[in-house]
């Protein structure tokens, strides 16, 4: 029988040729996410795109649904989607988007740079003593997936050592100094400069770091989380900057976004905050690369061959 | 004739035990620059660290000065040392102190986060759309010493194309694709997305950078000048961002030091000012690095060998 693909990624013509050749022999049809109909939804056995988790209702008929974004969250609920679909990420066309940003707020941390973008505010010329090199620091990389590992590339090429942090025992990629394994997170804490968090949202990420967490980093540490807002509850971060238990942080995301207007956090001088900007469709390669994530696993699903980038439920990553 | 040796520099006991170890056979003394005499300096036969430059009046006594600086502005002016006196500089110690904060002065500006820490400060959410990546970017580095080739390997690591500008033609180092003349630096402006000007202060690099060379920027460029502030006119400068001809800069160093709290260059949104922090003592292996330049070249100087790092008066540069 033929498959019905269902395409609410905002695609030009040029990626539904590549689409339409990777997906002979399917019904392939293109709607927007805003417009799509729950009828369109409930009768399709592929989906690439993001349609509103509402709507799936663990549709039967869903095969596959392939995600335009890393992270997965929204779909691995209870009752999203039912126990034969397959749910694929695009972890891979981010990385770099999402390692860079990170790697540039890191930096911008390290050179004071935000406390001279303030004090230019004030026309004030003045001197906020010494900085620190990534040469010289200890890197913790929490998350090696992806990102995880671009980021880890990216500080070791300026010689920092780097520790990265994963939930399975593995080899260490070429990037990674030393492994260490989630449970253990807390014996990294006190030997880390930098503590660079990537996770993704789950149910064991959730609030991950606590009080605990920051009472036991160097005072000196710079935080930086560009996974999930969940991975820290506000108030927890709001204490370990405004008691100086780390130097400063920078957040590309919060427990609750859009982050409140009233949130204290906003008025810290020691947080940079970015409106979860890293990833998106901000660096415009990173939409040409979601395609041929999308083309190559369509490939894969026509000839019944095994998917990439299959999200395991229990972890929200990429298996 | 025993020589008498003047030290400047705020060197504790490790670093006179290495001063002393390098230039046995030599008088050595130790002073502050505020409490030194007029006395002490016409008496040198030798200085390392930074006098006040009137103070010299081109003594004949004084055989070689070593700065404690990159930049030799001061001291290579008419009038300021004899002909015999050797000028020796710093440059190699500050090579990655500033290289880093040119660095990370790029990705700021290319991520955009000087305009999310001013939405910050409003606190607001927004999204200021897309952002570049180094990898798809040609970088010119204009002034090719030790400060740039460092600043080139980082952006090199990145995965840009880099373009190195310098006086004098050679063979290009590995961390730089091309290689341009001073005197063809026009040429360059059209095809950089990035200008990271790291020229010392000299009568050939003053105002190096005209109406005319903004014009043929690209109007998405970003130009960086951790060099000296007498490369661009403060309004030179002014026109081209708040005439958006280039798309955004940041500076370490200003045409006049400390920028004055009336310039209209305070206010503008797309440039970043740091107040010429990016070398002096902010990362504290500078002053190690400084002091084993110091005393490699007091051993040579104590044995009657060349000395290293020598001042061309011609460019500021070391020759």
């Amino acid at each position: 029988m033929m498959k019905n693909v269902l395409v609410l990624m905002p695609v030009e013509a040029r990626h539904k040729a590549k689409l339409e050749a990777a997906g002979a022999g399917c019904r392939i049809t293109y709607c927007s996410p805003a417009e799509v109909t729950a009828d369109e939804i409930q009768s399709a056995n592929a989906i690439l795109g993001q349609p509103d988790a509402a709507m799936i209702g663990a549709s039967e008929n869903l095969e596959w649904l392939q995600l335009e974004s890393a992270g997965a969250d929204a779909y691995i609920r209870p009752g999203v989607l039912s126990a034969k679909t397959v749910l694929t990420n695009a972890t891979a066309a981010y990385s770099k988007a999402v390692a860079e940003h990170a790697f540039a707020l890191t930096l911008m941390l390290q050179k004071k740079l935000y406390l001279y973008r303030d004090e230019q505010k004030r026309a004030v010329w003045s001197d906020h003593g010494v900085v620190s090199s990534l040469s010289d620091c200890t890197v913790a990389v929490v998350g090696l997936g992806d990102i995880g590992r671009h980021y880890a590339r990216l500080v070791k090429a300026m010689g920092a050592r780097v520790i990265g942090v994963k939930r399975r025992a593995a080899d260490p990629p070429p990037c990674v100094d030393e492994l260490v394994m989630t449970r253990d997170l807390d014996t990294v804490f006190p030997e880390a400069d930098v503590v660079m968090s990537v996770l993704p949202g789950s149910a064991a990420t959730r609030h991950i770091y606590t009080d605990e967490s920051f009472d036991r980093m160097k005072d000196t540490a710079l935080f930086i989380n560009c996974g999930r807002g969940s991975a820290v509850a506000s108030d927890v971060l709001y204490r370990a900057l405004s008691g100086h238990k780390i130097a400063a942080a920078a957040m590309d995301v919060a427990e609750i976004e859009p982050l409140p207007a009233d949130s204290p956090l906003w008025a810290l001088e020691n947080l940079v905050i970015t409106p979860h900007i890293s990833g998106g469709f901000h660096l415009p390669e990173t939409f040409e690369r979601i395609v041929d994530i999308a083309a190559n696993n369509l490939a894969a699903y026509a000839e019944g061959r095994e998917l990439h980038n299959v999200v395991d439920f229990a972890t929200g990553y990429k298996k």
